[in-house]
């Protein structure tokens, strides 16, 4: 017998009296915790309920919401996904639904559901399987990190217990209803489904986020037990005087020399204006004609700007876009957070601009802004912007996973360059707004910046989402780089197809 | 012919020298004018693009993308309503999509596009497209008020002009693959499309959103066209000193003595709790059977939730969600908006938490706030509160067009009922979260508040979304009254099934 189900199968019971006496104050607890949770906004709580059909979910999860208030849980049981959601990662419906600090988010359908059912039928391979508790493990790694209380309940009952429950609910008219053909089919495949859901168990009981597993076939001892892990839960969140503890993380290695990726780029690269023109516009036919292509339907391209104040972002991103039809992209100017994305995981605001198939995506500035100026201004601690780079490389390996090319671009020059076209936009009133005194006090940070960039570029240049580094001194050499490894990324892409 | 498209007939054309000449002066005056919109946050710019195949819209569109700075505009050709749209009104998409304020939405896709197609071949009546042009109107009315600057394109080709630019594009190897056998069809059709388009824009064409007809053969003619409506309309409301001129609303009547709807309540009836608790539970288990009905799942249940403070809102809520199945619904506490919602129609926040099919929204304070609080607190002008009363009148429309059941209770107790109760939720300490100096200070307000109750009721008690009074002296009373509603209104629904 697989001992994660062991102590669920021990015949726990409570009876009517300790019940009675125990809940009225639970109830209460419950309920003032959530308050308090409501008003410190201090974390969001994200319930997580599975297990055995008929081992009490849903009535555990109607009790919770009797006995807390309602107004601040929601509850999800989401149906299947649509186009809008299978046209993008697999995790974007549950980013969608994340609840914000302060409220709790209760989850019928998580990252376990269509894993596990797809593995007890065989519809996945082993492999694939373990790899989809990986993401599931780093999803939830990312939640806690970012400040979410993560609560998994297992419902578990064993097979005889599993049988007896169906055979009652059937009996009864009342809950005739509840007992489905699929439930019978899930039933006989009682035996698979337990070693999957063993399996699964193990491999994602983190320290941060534990399965809980409940015995379901007293309903008492079910009620009591979860009321209970949740208020310890809650109330300890709450109580907890520190940040929870994040393990130290390795450090980034300390430059020895003046050697770096940056310094290395060769800035003096230039192309002569008569040269650039014709390429530039074979570049921009060839860039067209790509989207056009009937594979290009079965992709989507996410593109990724960040670079140094003045180094020609918005310039390169209009010679793309002046190449693509309007219906095909949506350009998004990364500025602060909004008061709804605050209190989301700050990949939160990212998640909710991404592309369905067939379209593009171009980022001006991005995710990296947590560890670039989050970074240097202090915005964010240490840990969070030290944890950054795993979870973007993360996000980055969903993207790619759901068919997504992401293309990510480092415009840079030199501070000589940099203070030419500074003065040249305070001297053109028409460009004047696009200097301000931020863009001076950034200037000052440039060895600072200079060592977030390579650290950025060494920890997240991956072979899936490599970072390409432009020399954008000149720049038509510079938009014809950008142009070229963009359609150079497609095509490989669509050769795949 | 019919004379809407008379002048976009003549033949318009610009030669190239004028268009050199005036095209940079324009451009930049767009690009101004936008980063001015941009910081004022003045409002949104709404732009609808619609008309002939092969008139330019697309390529206008892109032009303006590359004219003006396209991280601020937001093009959208949404693709095929997906489930998530279809279980909710024909606007839902559309409210999804608008742009907040400062930036610029453009729409190819609009709610035009399905009434013209649909009437062109013949798929709904003309009473039915009428019926849909009316609600086309309602809503841009709201914009409008709202504050959005709505401009409607419409490209027109004659039909000898249409036959040339479709052979001509499927002629060139580089632009055949935009032609499709859709378009020739439609071609054939050409004759009734231009009477069906004819209609739509008369019938639409108000002061406040008037069509701009562009005969869309010549380029440089579109163009200029285009860009200088979009200047002039743009830099006018930025230079508007006054709010734009709203016509005064009918005057609502002075009570001329002492009664209303709401004395006229009878606030003495009572019922006794074993008679409650018993006619109670069976209401319960009526209400969780109904929502069991296969036929459920072809509706959804907005219920709207207002009352004194006090009078039972939370207790009364209670008892529906806990016969609910907490999958079944989601409960929406209504509190001050976010920034995101604050950019947007005072509507929008409510729009994005409308239920999909089988399932209940429950709103804990609702829409109506706009014609309570906001009116008696000045959060609004008298014309903003004015106008809600029909806005909120087409929004239940919509609801109820969509297959809800929209049933609006207000919880009334009276003042004595109301001090006791305040006084009570002061002694408890448990419920002492419940009792804030604001409702010390709306109770100061007490005539203020009758008097916008009955004006709302007046108002807004419409036969397919009636308001029920509930007598709420008495919680039992109350809950009863309100179960019972709303077990008639769905029962009522579910019949027509």
């Amino acid at each position: 017998m697989p001992p994660m189900f062991e102590s669920a199968e021990l015949g726990h019971a409570i009876d009517k009296d300790r019940y009675d006496a125990e809940e009225p104050a639970l109830r209460e607890a419950l309920l003032d915790a959530q308050y308090d949770l409501l008003e410190s906004k201090k974390c969001p709580v994200i319930i997580l309920i599975a297990g055995v059909d008929g081992a009490g979910k849903g009535e555990t999860v109607n009790l919770l919401n009797e006995w807390m208030d309602a107004r601040h849980i929601q509850t999800h049981a989401l149906s299947a996904p649509s186009a809008d959601d299978t046209e993008r990662p697999a995790f974007y419906r549950f980013w969608r639904h994340l609840p914000p600090k302060g409220k709790t988010g209760i989850f019928f359908t998580s990252w376990y559901t269509a894993p596990i059912l797809s593995r007890a039928y065989k519809a996945i391979s082993r492999a694939d399987f373990d790899q989809r508790m990986e993401e599931a493990r780093r999803f939830e790694r990312m939640l806690t990190d970012e400040g979410a209380l993560v609560l998994k309940f297992w419902f578990h009952l064993s097979k005889e217990q599993q049988r007896e429950r169906l055979t009652k609910l059937e009996k009864s008219s009342k809950t005739r209803w509840r007992v489905t053909e699929r439930d019978w089919k899930n039933f006989e495949l009682y035996d698979r489904f337990r070693k999957v859901s063993d399996r699964a168990l193990r491999e994602t009981s983190t320290a941060e986020a534990p399965w809980i597993v409940v015995e379901g076939a007293d309903e008492r001892y079910r009620n009591l037990t979860v009321g209970k892990a949740i208020l310890r839960a809650v109330r300890g969140r709450l109580d907890a005087t520190a940040p929870p503890p994040i393990e130290e993380p390795a450090p980034l290695s300390r430059p020895i020399d003046d050697l770096n990726v940056l310094r290395s780029l060769d800035l003096t690269r230039a192309v002569p204006k008569e040269e650039y023109k014709d390429e530039f516009e074979k570049l921009q036919r060839k860039l067209t004609l790509l989207t056009l292509d009937p594979r290009f339907k079965e992709l989507s391209v996410v593109v990724a700007f960040e670079g140094a104040d003045a180094a020609g972002k918005g310039g390169a991103i209009r010679r793309i876009t002046s190449a693509l039809d309007a219906r095909l992209y949506h350009l998004h100017p990364i500025a602060a957070p909004t008061e709804e994305e605050r209190a989301q995981p700050y990949l939160w605001r990212f998640w909710r601009h991404l592309p369905r198939l067939g379209k593009l995506a171009i980022f001006d500035r991005t995710w990296y802004g947590r560890v670039l100026v989050e970074r240097i201004e202090g915005f964010c601690s240490k840990d969070d912007w030290m944890r950054a780079y795993s979870e973007i490389n993360d996000f980055e390996q969903q993207l790619t996973d759901s068919r997504s090319v992401v293309v990510k671009f480092w415009l840079h020059i030199n501070q000589d360059e940099q203070l030419v076209r500074f003065k040249a936009r305070e001297a053109t009133a028409f460009k004047r707004f696009k200097i301000t005194p931020d863009d001076w006090r950034n200037r000052e940070k440039w060895d600072a910046y200079e060592r977030a960039i390579c650290d950025m570029v060494d920890r997240t240049s991956t072979e899936i989402a490599p970072w390409t580094l432009i020399e954008s001194n000149d720049k038509y050499f510079a938009r014809l780089k950008i142009l070229k490894t963009l359609i150079g990324r497609i095509e490989q892409a669509l050769e795949k197809k």
